[in-house]
């Protein structure tokens, strides 16, 4: 059988399987956006890695190499953003060919460096090797303090599901610049931007949280599965917005596909109980609420105009066409 | 100008320079076997990562799967044991083409649940993403007693140079098998294998060590740059069995440019202060004194039949055709 047949999600769970664990200090392995550990007192460390490859994740006839070095560290502190903590070192390996321009490297290194300056992230090291596609594997190190740590595993029945910002912009981006189409919304595929500075202040009242990058469905499938509970997303509640419908229907596609399955939004969506819901008047940023957890029994499922529809997992990197 | 021209050390340095630290909790960034960071009152933090790119690092002509998984595990403890630390943690990103046999990766994650499982490395995350080859970037995370850190930079004029067991015999192995020849060497290149435990106890008395991974030469070029200092290696002592030099003339090569540039053994090259020379009659195991570490002025060199030669460094990323 081939990995294109079995599908990301599975092949995720059978190497799961054969995984034991031999330390204490193991707090989360895999199973959420990063691995959790010990670390002090008062903090847990978060280690998350994430790879980009040329003409699979960038195509650098879209992207300029800055963006291709900021979308690696932004996609990587979006990860750590969603475990409700903050990012402070990196290590990233390249794979390059040996025809790769040096005016490339440095190119991508301005969008790499600056992306760590904005968020003090200090780079301690990694690996240059040679191959016959350009890739970029970064691997982000965070803290968190205990009481702020945000798992997947954490949303409790009856919790509101909501959302930061807007979703399936850019996905919807991208289907523009491979339709040779022009629209705002390529912006917001080429130009990634994490939501740290919200996660840490949401990190203070949420239950679960998890980044936006595989499209709202798969994460609340994710946070369903590791909570042991279900869920319901109201269709016509999900956050999108003008540009993103009116990009959409260039290219005759339904936008809340792109919201649901389109993924790298990296915004977050996040379950808290009703009563911190006003808390979140004191953070000045836009959120919705989308849907409920339910109980296991009630499954996960889309309501479309009252009428219960499955939610599949979205961008999958074997079987996915994309 | 194409990094083929620029060549790996100079590009490591281009990148280095770009770089800003924005943490006093970093003892050490770029520039040794892992980043080391301040941990707990008694330890440091190390993090190293490491990539195998297919029909760069491994064939899988010559390669099993579990070899390769092997491979990838203990070529990054091998970083870890050069610290004098011991690895605890891992995460394992993959890039596979959508059409890789599911039973590639069952035997993959034999061999890398096997050297995991054999050193009580959990391994708590990772990334699978689609590519077009197949390459394993290993993210490993140890810990390292304060007094017993090696750094490279530690190396004091006069300490003896040392390695341990026996260099060259992966190289040879590797050209037996592009040359079509058979050999016990071969078992060598295969079949990696970390110096850890030897690591360890050799961690109580040296001053610098760096494992062997891109040739004695590179490595004492690197001890030598990053101590300040210079060193003299005498040929003759060059520790290489039998085995490789029968394999080696199957080739019509010189070991001893296998030993110096050829790579991948995986042994440790370290330097100790001449009093505690003997303290190592204490570890049962094999090392030879290779060299002596010199003033910055009198500069690296190898020393054949009393002639003076330079040593260069070995086996480059982009530049060598390997």
């Amino acid at each position: 059988m081939k990995v294109s047949n079995l599908g990301e999600i599975e092949l995720i769970k059978k190497i799961s399987k054969g995984i034991k664990l031999f330390s204490k200090d193991i707090i989360k392995g895999i199973g959420d956006d990063t691995a959790v550990l010990k670390f002090d007192k008062k903090h847990y460390l978060l280690l998350t890695t994430d790879t980009l490859v040329e003409d699979d994740h960038f195509n650098l006839s879209w992207f300029t190499p800055e963006q291709v070095g900021k979308k690696a560290i932004e996609s990587n502190i979006s990860d750590i953003a969603a475990m409700g903590g903050f990012p402070k070192y990196t290590l990233i390996s390249l794979i390059l060919p040996k025809n790769t321009n040096v005016n490339f490297i440095n190119k991508l290194y301005n969008g790499i460096n600056k992306s760590s300056k904005k968020y003090k992230i200090s780079i301690i090291g990694g690996n240059l090797t040679h191959g016959k596609n350009i890739s970029i594997t970064v691997n982000m190190i965070g803290i968190v303090e205990k009481k702020n740590l945000c798992l997947r595993s954490n949303a409790k029945i009856n919790d509101l599901i909501l959302v930061t910002g807007n979703l399936g912009a850019s996905r919807a981006g991208l289907e523009l610049l491979r339709n040779k189409k022009t629209g705002k919304s390529i912006n917001n595929y080429l130009n990634t931007k994490c939501k740290l500075n919200i996660g840490r202040k949401l990190s203070n009242y949420v239950n679960a949280m998890e980044d936006v990058s595989d499209g709202l469905s798969s994460e609340v499938l994710n946070i369903c599965s590791e909570s042991k509970t279900g869920a319901v997303i109201y269709k016509e509640k999900i956050p999108i917005n003008k540009t993103t419908i009116n990009d959409t229907k260039k290219v005759n596609k339904n936008p809340y596909d792109y919201a649901l399955y389109g993924g790298e939004d990296f915004e977050l969506v996040f379950t808290i109980n009703k009563n911190k819901f006003e808390k979140l008047n004191k953070i000045k940023s836009d959120f919705t609420i989308v849907g409920k957890i339910l109980s296991k029994k009630e499954g996960v499922y889309l309501l479309d105009k009252g009428k219960k529809k499955k939610l599949g997992y979205g961008y999958d990197q074997f079987k996915s066409k994309l």
